[in-house]
């Protein structure tokens, strides 16, 4: 990638700028700025989760560098559904903000809330809210107009966002899918957004431009997962997402209609569906959940399992359950297993090997590849075409996914008769600015440089530690102790010699040994007045005993040189 | 898992004894034994991908603990194919079993040999081979007939075998796929072995038992490739597979019908195509392929680079080339990227960013979701029903996938109507026994601890090596260096640290200085008597920090405590 020309401060001037943050790969997903003069609007602040590169690191978090100095400017904090990558860095981000105002749907702040109160209890309470109660309320930030519109997702709650000024109309309806036939609500309708001031500038999630197979309909999806749990000669258990709170709740809802009983459980399943119930989104009667330690209680045939850890996560519950580590469900040749979730890019062995785990404890274990048991939350390039008909916006920015689906969803656009100089692919960070609806993408870009969360570090995990990480992973380390005269120069005893990672010492003992002789004769031979230099040392022995363990092994281990004077 | 019983003696018997053996997920796949009394056929010695979790591991090799003592029973290897799971281990288990003899078709026999001269150079003369030369040949081996049949897969001269004994028949295509309409060669059919004699069991590729999807016929790919090809504005760049050697013969040949040059990249990819051209399976005219530094001598519209990388690799051709770093192919906008593989799983999300940066550089990116440009060398459901009834076997062992895939095909052929008895699902180190024609799985199986290959080490890593890589690659490292007066058990000066993966040591200052305060006041505290003892004192350096660094940073890097006396 050529280097980027990177601004902190772009002059404020009399216009809209529109500037996608977040994450990397997925364009805007986690974060977008807004900004008129003085007033700024936030979408989101969501996490996205680590590359296979980015050993140890917990999530990365938008980059908010562009926003410092200008905290005050920020008149609200919009979020548009409750998922993680559009809330996660609420946490962290709203206090380095100033703790800003939040608006959001019911559910959506109330999943804030959690999150806020996992990161540190008791300071919920301190968050500005405003609860959006009816979808079709209007609201005034600075010389933002607000109003809000109902999407399809796999979480209620769910809304797109229209942002009005007099330099253009930013319809943006985040995260979305076109459910054709819904269970339990009205189909959504996107054509009053074309009757909305011109210009207006249609921010569209690209994820399914390259998506040419029909997604799976709801409708056939719950009616597939109602007919296993109606027919299971034994219990059920179900691994998904605690995000697919929809799902979750049409489960619950099912077992309880036909009596049978529910447990929950992993941590954030148990809090979302609480969370759900408490707003009334959920509807279940005091004894139709049970806790997980009553299962025994109960007939098989009358028991449904929900829990989370359908990716493989290790320590996640059902992989505690296949790998027979559970404190009260133990799986049996009648169990029916029910893996309901779509497969996270990069999670396809571990997933694998809990699926093989699963078919041998199991004679009923079904997933996507056997059955339609899961229904994509997202749109195909069919939904995005039916879309871009219904808004005919004057501006598209396909948005929320990588580069090339971007570039795809253009060439979608362009086929439908699209003028292609009023589509704009950006990169996280570029400035898309109107001026009296013409618009005018900047040369610039602001910082969007990872900033990694470890731990309880943000931000403190540079590419140095990365690299090291890297290195580490691949072929471990050795640490060399010489201990030095610090008069003579001379080394004084044998050197001692640690290592992790690279071989395994008890069975290594003649690698040990040699690589300890090579040291002391390295030493031996030098000059006693050069060794005085601890670091002269240090670097003499790396070099030496990194070039000595390659030609034995072929591998390239760290080397620590540790010189001790006495 | 429950612990297996494993057994490397098993009493010789007049049986034939089939023993999958090979990586570990896909039964089979890269090696299987065939006894009968004192004799021995292997078929195929292949390699393993790592999985995520095994950092810095290079590939795993077929356990042959059950071999050992046994090699002068081994008649012969068969080897079905030339691909890297089928031949990759090779040099290092023929020079372990005693240099046994070697059959296989002209192509497959050749890439093994470049495997071993790659391994050791002047070596590869010493195999002692077989050349099936006409795919009609009978051979004996001890008590063995073997024969063998053409099969589709994505290289040329791969074989399916047979193996008889009075005890039964096995059949065995190895990878296979079943093209309806071949390109160039004949259709492959299987009924001719429903007439061998009974009892015959069908050993059979089972990575397709969930596809329902119809695979892309080769003669589609090869018209799309061939459209593409002649279209191209400019340059057109195929990245590959090295061992889709069918596929790059075709786009060899047809760029030379059409009077375009074609330059190879990558190493296997020149070596597996000059290894083909001299066996004549790849016909040429000398000035049709050129090197790769002379492609600024002809016009761009004339030119066809065909290199490796398709996985996203981070040192292979295709990065290179995408990365700016290529020593002669730099990419223009009017070049055509052709991205023509499959997605080995787990290398998702690398591709999704080589796939980002490709669309940044040209605007015609074309890779499977696109167009059809890959067709797989293996099979589906549908072909796999067909060829159980072409066969119609009285024994059926779906191999070569994991576990679940297995327990599919076994349901598949439960609903063709064979009788579920007559089926075996095995693991690897299973032993199913023959005698008369009567199965029998052993409740005992043969060892199939992973064999780890990293640099020149075979079999030297260990569980614990990759627990610590794991540790390592999590939070890093961190040693602290005490010294200590032999005499007194006081420490002598401050205590020394370093880290590497753990924070960034520059910017973490006052950490690295409270946990040294943290050491110091710890061994100060001590009884003095009892910090004589250098591993009393190293453990309790190691809780205490851990402790004390987990509180501050919530990560727990390995400790590594070294105490030097003085």
């Amino acid at each position: 990638m050529p280097a980027k020309q990177q601004v902190t401060q772009v002059p404020i001037t009399d216009s809209l700028r529109i500037i996608p943050l977040g994450g990397q790969e997925e364009v805007g997903r986690n974060m977008t700025v807004f900004e008129y003069g003085t007033d700024i609007l936030l979408l989101d602040m969501g996490v996205q989760f680590p590359e296979e590169d980015m050993l140890g690191i917990d999530y990365i978090i938008p980059n908010i560098e562009y926003l410092r100095g200008k905290e005050r400017n920020i008149r609200a904090v919009i979020f548009s559904h409750g998922h993680l990558d559009h809330i996660g860095a609420a946490p962290i981000l709203l206090e380095k903000l100033g703790n800003p105002l939040i608006i959001g749907r019911p559910l959506t702040l109330a999943l804030i809330k959690n999150r806020q109160e996992d990161s540190k209890k008791g300071t919920a309470k301190r968050l500005k809210t405003i609860t959006i109660k009816n979808v079709n309320e209007r609201f005034k930030f600075g010389k933002f107009s607000v109003s809000f519109f109902p999407v399809d997702h796999s979480i209620m709650d769910a809304v797109g966002v229209v942002i009005s000024t007099p330099h253009g109309t930013v319809i943006h309806p985040g995260d979305w899918t076109f459910e054709k036939d819904p269970v339990g609500r009205r189909n959504v309708e996107y054509s009053h957004l074309a009757r909305l001031p011109r210009p207006t500038i249609l921010m569209l999630e690209s994820l399914g431009s390259t998506s040419v197979h029909e997604r799976v309909p709801e409708r056939t999806m719950y009616r597939n997962l109602e007919h296993i749990i109606n027919a299971a000669p034994g219990r059920v258990i179900i691994g998904t997402f605690s995000s697919q709170i929809e799902r979750i709740k049409h489960v619950l809802e099912y077992a309880q209609s036909i009596g049978k009983k529910v447990a929950l459980d992993g941590y954030s399943m148990k809090l979302n569906v609480e969370t759900a119930k408490k707003l009334g989104y959920i509807k279940m009667k005091k004894d139709a959940l049970i806790g997980i330690e009553r299962i025994r209680d109960y007939p098989d045939r009358q028991l449904i399992v929900i829990c989370t850890g359908a990716q493989g996560e290790s320590n996640a519950v059902l992989s505690r359950i296949i790998n027979g580590n559970h404190r009260f469900v133990h799986i049996t040749k009648s169990d029916t297993i029910i893996f309901s979730s779509s497969v996270i890019p990069g999670n396809e062995r571990t997933i694998q090997r809990l699926k093989d785990n699963m078919y041998r404890l199991s004679d009923n274990v079904i997933h996507s590849d056997i059955m339609d048991i899961h229904s994509s939350g997202h749109s195909t390039a069919d939904d995005m075409v039916a879309v871009l008909k219904q808004i005919r916006p004057d501006y598209f920015l396909p948005v929320y996914a990588n580069h090339y689906f971007l570039k795809e969803a253009e060439k979608l656009a362009v086929k439908e008769g699209f003028a292609k100089q009023n589509i704009f692919v950006l990169d996280n960070g570029s400035i898309l600015e109107f001026v009296k609806g013409s618009p005018r993408l900047q040369p610039m870009k602001v910082p969007t440089d990872y900033v990694f969360v470890d731990g309880l570090g943000i931000g403190d995990i540079s590419h140095v530690v990365l690299r090291d990480r890297q290195t580490l992973a691949g072929d471990g380390m050795v640490v060399i102790i010489v201990t030095v005269d610090r008069k003579t120069g001379d080394i004084v005893g044998d050197p001692d010699i640690i290592s992790r990672g690279f071989v395994h010492m008890k069975t290594s003992k003649k690698l040990i040994d040699d690589t300890k002789k090579k040291v002391k004769l390295l030493l031996k031979d030098a000059d006693p007045r050069s060794q005085a230099n601890d670091n002269y040392i240090g670097n003499k022995v790396r070099d030496a005993v990194g070039q000595f363990l390659f030609s034995k092994t072929n591998r390239r281990p760290m080397i620590l040189p540790v010189v001790i004077d006495v």
